[in-house]
């Protein structure tokens, strides 16, 4: 594998790819390019990476780059990144593609440009949610897989096989509708539930008293950054609206079967649910 | 503590209670009750109980009751639990405490009765689901406990406590709303996501290919089951109608700041819900 790697924004990805990597018994270097002072300290504290310089001096020092900054500033710093690469293989992470591969479409370098989306990640952001064995088993969707060349395809595969991934191939246009309905949407619903629960919590107090863990399941991602993911709904903003349609459609049908105490209805739709069962692990 | 213990319905709940109290070291009989003669059969080979009785014999021979059966059953078969006791110290586990104390609210034997609500469960139901520890530094509620004898309160909260809870004090109106906030909601918003993806499958195969652990778990009480659900929606109604139509207004806020491509409306949204993180507990 090739032996130097940059990171462009060294936070809950990059930093856990940075971690896999300069942890993995073989000598490589892993630089990271951090525009905030503090952070770079940070990364450099819990030694994510061994140097961190300016993007330019990352790119040049760098066989591969990753760009892992949240999808509004890569959509900005992706052209500027392969404007400076002159061999190197530069992959982004971003979890909505369309607008990222829009950004760099006419871009002479567009052929070293890898677009991927690890499905990995925890609520948390940033250095300090770094955690190494992340992408570990995880899938990894690889876009427009034809539009790079094939030096860059194969130098970013052997990277992602490294972290443990198992790589798929979509188009960029089907990945952000997917990545709306079984992501996306999931940090609307918490955060809706969130707000809903501590609107109540104003006028009865203690009401927390009785959440126990299908509560902190179903929240969980609320605690997600709003630097993260008011980029993410802009950017994926057609698909969300279509996704959010179809969720108060079902989210009605709950409600008018309660509403009418229509039991049978109600166990129509409890049932067809419960399909969810032969996708989602067996704990 | 009573040695005799009764079980009528040894499902999810009634079987790790069971488990906790055959396993405890002590010499505790615990007998179940259980009319389905296949699940009788699998209480006693996984050798939950010591043995399967009537209800009759079952309150005869023990101390101590509880009525761990879906809340629907409970309001009919607690005013027959309460008739057949003498002197037995009877509890129920519902999670919906109005109706059921409705039900025995003119009973002669009322004062024998505690409403216990034990804030533990899991997405899954029956006796295979029991598992031990499930209480342990849990909360349970105790509802309108000035209606129960002395006697029997203690009697409750020593099984309680020896089971690994603490006990929080609420009358029957704020549980059922508590628990409509942050228990049964969960249910509505888990199974209507559910539905909203299993849809969107039948024209895009692979949707959950992107699926990861976010979605995993906002999505993980869907699998409950619609004997247990549909009576808890249905006894807690008007509840369950209040916060729905409350997370439709939170759910609409985030619809429309989409929409209107609102930045900073949808920032200060997530950072609202962030409060959340003060609440859920650091993983």
């Amino acid at each position: 594998m090739k032996k130097n790697i940059g990171i462009v924004g060294v936070g809950l990805i990059g930093g856990s790819i940075a971690l896999d990597l300069t942890r993995s018994g073989e000598e490589i270097m892993v630089r990271g390019a951090e525009r905030n002072e503090e952070l770079g300290k940070k990364v450099l504290g819990k030694r994510l990476v061994h140097e961190i310089l300016s993007l330019r001096e990352t790119v040049e020092k760098s066989d591969i780059i990753i760009v892992a900054t949240p999808p509004d500033v890569t959509t900005r710093i992706l052209p500027e990144v392969l404007s400076l690469a002159t061999h190197q293989t530069v992959i982004d992470v971003a979890s909505v593609k369309e607008p990222v591969l829009d950004a760099v479409a006419n871009h002479p370098n567009r052929h070293l440009f890898v677009a991927a989306h690890p499905m990995a990640g925890t609520e948390f952001s940033g250095p300090d949610a770094a955690q190494s064995g992340l992408f570990c088993q995880k899938a990894c969707i690889l876009c427009d897989a034809e539009k790079s060349s094939e030096k860059s395809l194969s130098e970013a595969r052997e990277l992602l096989y490294r972290l443990g991934m198992r790589i798929i191939y979509m188009d960029a246009g089907a990945h952000d509708r997917h990545a709306a309905y079984v992501s996306h949407i999931s940090h609307i619903t918490s955060f809706a539930l969130a707000l809903t629960v501590l609107e109540k919590e104003k006028s009865e107090r203690n009401i927390f008293d009785l959440a126990s863990g299908g509560f902190d399941s179903t929240v969980r991602l609320a605690k997600s950054e709003a630097s993260m993911w008011n980029p993410v709904f802009r950017l994926n903003r057609e698909n969300m609206l279509e996704v959010i349609k179809s969720y108060e459609h079902q989210l009605n049908r709950f409600r008018r079967a309660i509403e009418d105490e229509d039991d049978h209805e109600m166990q129509l739709l409890i049932r067809e649910s419960n399909s969810i069962r032969k996708i989602l692990k067996q704990e």
